[in-house]
Formats: C-alpha cells, structure tokens, sequence
C-alpha cells in the first residue's frame, strides 16, 4: 500500500490540534471529526460549500467530541463528508474524493469518506462518523477498515446537523478492535460487566442472495473457518423467518426504512433548499428530488412496518445470538462510475437494502475487513441485538482476533 | 371556568385548518401545534421573534404532524411557546401569556404554554407540545388537564427545532384518557396487545418530600383511594433505594440530567446567539448564561450517572408497576411573580429536581388533574418501565376513571 499523508490523503477539511481536556482511558489516541459534527472555533461544511457560507462556526464541540476529549484523546482535524451526507459514494462535488489507500482508483465509500480514508491512511487512530442508511459501514466496507454503526439513540447525536434523527447515529472508524472497543465504551458510558460468549452465528440468507457472486465466495472461506469452532452454532435464516411474516430485505427498505428517512431528510434540508436555491452537485440535486417527492401519506405503514420488524427481531434475538452478512453486496465502484445512472440506481438499491436490516431493527452492527478480492478490501458485518453494543464489541474480538 | 375563544385565550401564533389526509382512528378530533414544530407553510417561531424572522417557513410537515393527518386528525392552528423552550413559566415576551383557563391570574406553565392552553380552554381535542424537563408535564399540571411525556426516542423529532437530543421528546396534552390514548397509539405505533393491570404503585417519597405541604395533603386524599384497593399494592421508596446508591433527586437533576441538558442546548443555540445576538427576553438571556458557561468537563461524568440510573431503573421495575408522585412541587405562580429571581430559582430547583426522575430513567409520564387546592388544579404523575407507554395509558384509565 502506497503511503498517504495528511495532504495526499485529501481526507481533511482542517487540520488543527485540540488537546484533550483530562487524562482517561483513550490517553495519546488521536482522532478526526466528520464535517457534519460541530468543533468549537470552525465551521460545519455538512459538505456544502453554500451550507459552509450560510452559516456561523461552531461555539461549542458536539457531546461525542467532547467525551472523546474529556476521556484523553486528541482531536487534529475535520475530514470531508459527502455533500448534505446525502451519499455513500465519497465523492465530493465541492471538496473532491477522499483516496481509498488500498485501491486508489477506487471511490471511498461515505458520506463518511474523510473519516474512513484518514484511518485507512493510518493518519488517526480512529474517526468520528455518522451513519443512516450505511455512511459509516459502508465506507468501512470499501476502504478495509472497522466501521461500527451502534444502537440507535445510544449516543447523543447534539451538535450534528439534524439529517434523519430516527434512524442515524454516531459512528466510528478504526484500525484495531481494541481501538474501536474502548471508543465506544466511553461514547456508550459502558459499565464494565462482561459480555457474554458468542453462542448462535445466523447467516441472513437475504443479504448473501443480493451480494455478486465473488463477493460470497470470498466471505464463505471466512465462514467456514466459524462452521468449524465447536462452541459456536451456525445456521441460515431470512427476515422472513425472523419476523414471522413474508418480507424482502428490498421491502425492508423501499415500504419501511427508506420512506422514514425520505420523509425525514426533507423535513431536515427542503426549507434551506426552496428558500435559498443553494448551489449543489447537480447529482444530489437530482436524488434529492425523489426526497422531496415521496409519498408523505405512505409515513404511518413505513412507521409501523419499522417498529414491528425491530420489535420482532428483539423477541427473536436471544444471548449470544449474532447476525452475519455482507456489508456491501457489490465491490468499490470505479471513481466517477456511479455517474452511470442505471448503475447508481442498481447500487443503492441493493446496498440500501442490506444496510436497512440493522436500520429498521435498530441493531448495532460492526463491519470487519475480513478480506479481499483482487485485493479489493470486502468487509463481513456482525449485528448483535438492540442495546447489545458491548457484546457485538467482545464478540468480534473473540472471533475476529483468530481471522486476522 | 369562563369562556375564553381563539382569541381572547391568546394561546395560538396562527389558526388556520388543515385537513387529514386519510380517514383513521382520529377521526373527527382537532388538535394544535406548539410553534417549536413544523407545519409546512409556516414560519416556526421558536417562541422567539428573531428567530421567526431569520429563518424561511417550513416546506413539510413535521413528522409527528403528519401522522396525525394520516390517522384523520384535523390540524387548526399553531400555539405559543416559551422562548426558544427555554422555560417552565409559560410567559412570553414576544408573544404574551396564554390564559390559564381555570386560574387565569395565574401561569399556564410553559414552555408547551398554549398548547396547554389552548387543550383548557377547550378549543382543540388535544394538542402537541415538547418536554426536556417538564414542558409539557408541568403546563398540564397547571392547567388541570392530562399531559404525557412518552418513552424518550419513540415518536420522531424530525421537523421539530432541535434542543437536548438526548432528553427532549414530543409530548401530548389532552382532557380525555381516551383522546391520548388514541393519539398516543397513533404516534407511537403501538400494535394492539393487551396491556398488564397495575399490580404495584411505588410512591416516590423523595419527591413528596419536596413538594409543598398543601400539595401532598390535597394528593394523599387521592391515593388513600389507591391503598383502599384489593389487587393493588401501594407502597413508598426512596430513589436510592430503587438505584441502590445514595442519590437525590436533586443530584439526580442537578449532577447528572442538568449537566447533559444544558451542554445540548448551548450546541442547540449557542452559535446563532453568539454569531447574531439576536434579541432575546433579559431573562432568558440571563439564563442562557448559565447553559453557555456550564463546565463540560463535567459531562462524561453526567452521562455516566444518567445511563446508571436508566439502567438501574430498568432492572428494579417490573410488570405492572407505576411510580406516583406530584407532578410540580408548588401551585402555579401568578403572573410576573417568577421576576423575583429569589423564588425563581426556587421554583426551577424543586420542579426541575422532580422531572429529572423520569428524564434521566427515561420513562413515560402521565399528569393526571386528580385534585385542587382553593380551586388551583393539581397534577398526580404516573410513571412507567421505559417503553411501557401503553401500560401506562392503559393504567391511568384503570385508576383514573374512578376518580373523576
């Protein structure tokens, strides 16, 4: 891998030194902060450069900075976010494209792209994000990194700028698990009770179905190694059987997730956008259109769609349960691929259908850069029951630790 | 109780009707909006009027709003709220002081102040208010009329100004048990299974400790009734020995939720007051200070506290139980009497340290007009486990019908 810095990486907005404010458990740990998160003394771009001119700088850190900084780490910079976080592809109309450092032709993933290509870089040690329909997983995905997408509501998400507050959260990026691990024990105000052993891995069938092919082969070599551990049981299920009645992943999202967030994404940026006509990536533009455009009388079936399959995913989920399936069904497109339309569409469709499963359940879910094809990074994700964040973080370190 | 109409209740900003978009289960019931919360085609004023004339009319409908439209509702106008939430009083100095229909010398208690107004005078079937610390919990206790905090993060904030992430809800102010309880099915998209009998009522003796005296006497008249019951257990307990630590509820507020509720409000409104020095009430601004000069170095500790408590909390209720205690430790003040800064704080300390209760467990609340003193209404609270909303609307309607 060829050797970034902070300028060639083009991860960052700023770059600055703010000293933690005391000594604690993340002492001489460094991070970067997403441009949708607020940093006292700069402004928040939220990766719009007529956002960035609207608006004064922050007075004061976001909650999640500011714990990371009361608990001992350093904070040197803000990193590029796809513009509005309206993306998961990384690639900024204003601010450019973060380098994915293990293929660089290769687009980022985001919105969280500055913040997965700052670890990737090995410039941080780790790197705050946010994530609603996969902006932190996905990026994890693609650049060969962690990625944690935790249980909704867990972390405090003040001093973000609203996207969609049902469904994001705080994310992180990072290298090592126990980088990752004692981030989110501090961002989570985890006790110190010890979790529980991995007893049931399940495959959701569902999501390798969507996935290419070579995705699948790559990722059932890793399997295979978990169907030999004898402690461990591994089996096949869809949402179907989870949930107790017929539905796709693809109605997970398109009848459920995917019209709570539309409505709420509109509700967060349609004032700004018809008020003030700001300039934006004719391509964001567009998207935004089928935002604006939803259907708002479908929002009650979406609504009670989303709370049935998180309430029946927790009836079903037991201690020690995990679920298992690939981040992203398809590799790291091309940089400037997703201009092809029909490709853009293919994309998000089946990504987004993935990523709604730990969305509509609200589960936290853990991508992990298990391997690779043509050295093309492809991340497995674990999602553990809601509220089991601490668990999810002990069991990819039990079954991650022998992977690596 | 005299007449008051639109007009002379001087509870609403703007009154106008909108129409449900579907039939439903709200069929045939109005209800207004507290002016924190967007309804397109209108200007949200935060209860500030320079906010009101800084930022464009919303172009959709807050999420709440809409799934009241599409459950048959009909929406006929917007309400007053305190400045920028920021107050338990209910007296504005843009916009006035709603009229507290059963003792209008008095304050209709904020900041939901003509949202509760407006459910009092009778004019709407029910209204929506918000809650960090009270704001719906103590204007319904001072108004005589039911208010309910629910679950934090069950019902979307999306489309409402955002304050204290972390604590803020939506909350719903109504005369009838039936007409909440049917709002509340709506909003919470609660699935129709049958709720518990209450088998357990734990009065909370930290906060009749702070209440006045001639609160409790007119309030223990009420739950003699209760301990009269055969199939319900009536007993007191301390929070200490819910949470098995010694804490009050005072540190309770004032350690824990206060510190996390003000460090969320400063990122709420601290750049825009510090960029634009927008004019503001001298009180308010006043006490706004203390929000900006919190020490949030603090914070970790805070958080740390509130996840305790919600977790201890969690683990001590079971099926069936209810917490009870007042609702406001005091009567409501009249009018102008909360400029001396002396009883102000007084006020704010005792009222702030009861609510903290069920903020920082994070659990629904209920204030019940149970009672008067000299014809001054009295709120009793009930508090359930956090999600059981629906067991605690179905209790207040087992315990509460034969009260009235």
């Amino acid at each position: 891998m060829q050797h970034y810095n902070f300028e060639t990486s083009k991860a960052f907005m700023n770059l600055f030194s703010i000293e933690p404010s005391q000594a604690g458990s993340l002492d001489n740990l460094t991070f970067a902060v997403k441009d949708n998160i607020d940093v006292a003394g700069y402004k928040t771009s939220y990766g719009s450069k007529a956002w960035f001119d609207a608006n004064p700088p922050a007075v004061s850190h976001a909650i999640c900075v500011e714990q990371l900084l009361n608990a001992g780490a350093r904070c040197i910079g803000k990193t590029i976010t796809d513009e509005l976080t309206y993306s998961l592809a990384g690639e900024n109309y204003f601010y450019g494209t973060p380098i994915n450092p293990k293929v660089p032709e290769r687009i980022p993933g985001g919105s969280s792209s500055g913040s997965a290509s700052a670890v990737a870089c090995g410039l941080v040690d780790f790197a705050i994000g946010t994530d609603c329909a996969g902006s932190t997983r996905v990026p994890a995905s693609f650049c060969g990194i962690l990625g944690m997408r935790p249980t909704a509501f867990r972390i405090s998400e003040s001093g973000i700028l609203p996207f969609s507050p049902s469904v994001s959260t705080v994310g992180i990026l990072a290298n090592e698990i126990t980088v990752l691990e004692k981030v989110m024990r501090v961002l989570l105000c985890s006790s110190h009770k010890l979790a529980a052993p991995v007893k049931h891995i399940y495959l959701l069938e569902d999501a390798f179905a969507i996935a290419d092919e070579e995705i699948n082969k790559a990722l059932q070599e890793k399997i295979a190694q978990l169907r030999d551990r004898q402690d461990i049981t591994v089996s096949s299920i869809t949402l179907s059987e989870i949930v107790g009645e017929d539905i796709s992943l693809y109605s997970c999202n398109e009848e459920a997730l995917r019209v709570v967030q539309s409505t709420e994404i509109w509700n967060a940026l349609g004032s700004w956008i018809t008020a003030f006509n700001p300039e934006m990536d004719p391509q964001i533009r567009r998207v935004l259109e089928d935002v604006k455009n939803i259907d708002r009388s479908k929002l009650n079936d979406a609504l009670y769609t989303c709370e049935r399959i998180y309430t029946k995913v927790s009836q079903f989920t037991k201690t020690g349960d995990l679920f298992c399936f690939p981040t992203v069904p398809i590799l790291p497109l091309l940089k400037g691929e997703l201009e092809n339309i029909e490709k853009g569409k293919d994309f998000y469709r089946r990504a987004m259908a993935i990523t709604s499963f730990a969305g509509a359940a609200r589960l936290p879910e853990i991508s992990i850069p298990v391997t690779n094809v043509r050295n093309i990074p492809i991340g497995l994700s674990l999602a553990a029951g809601h509220g089991q964040d601490e668990f999810l973080l002990a069991s990819v370190r039990q079954l991650f630790d022998g992977w690596k």
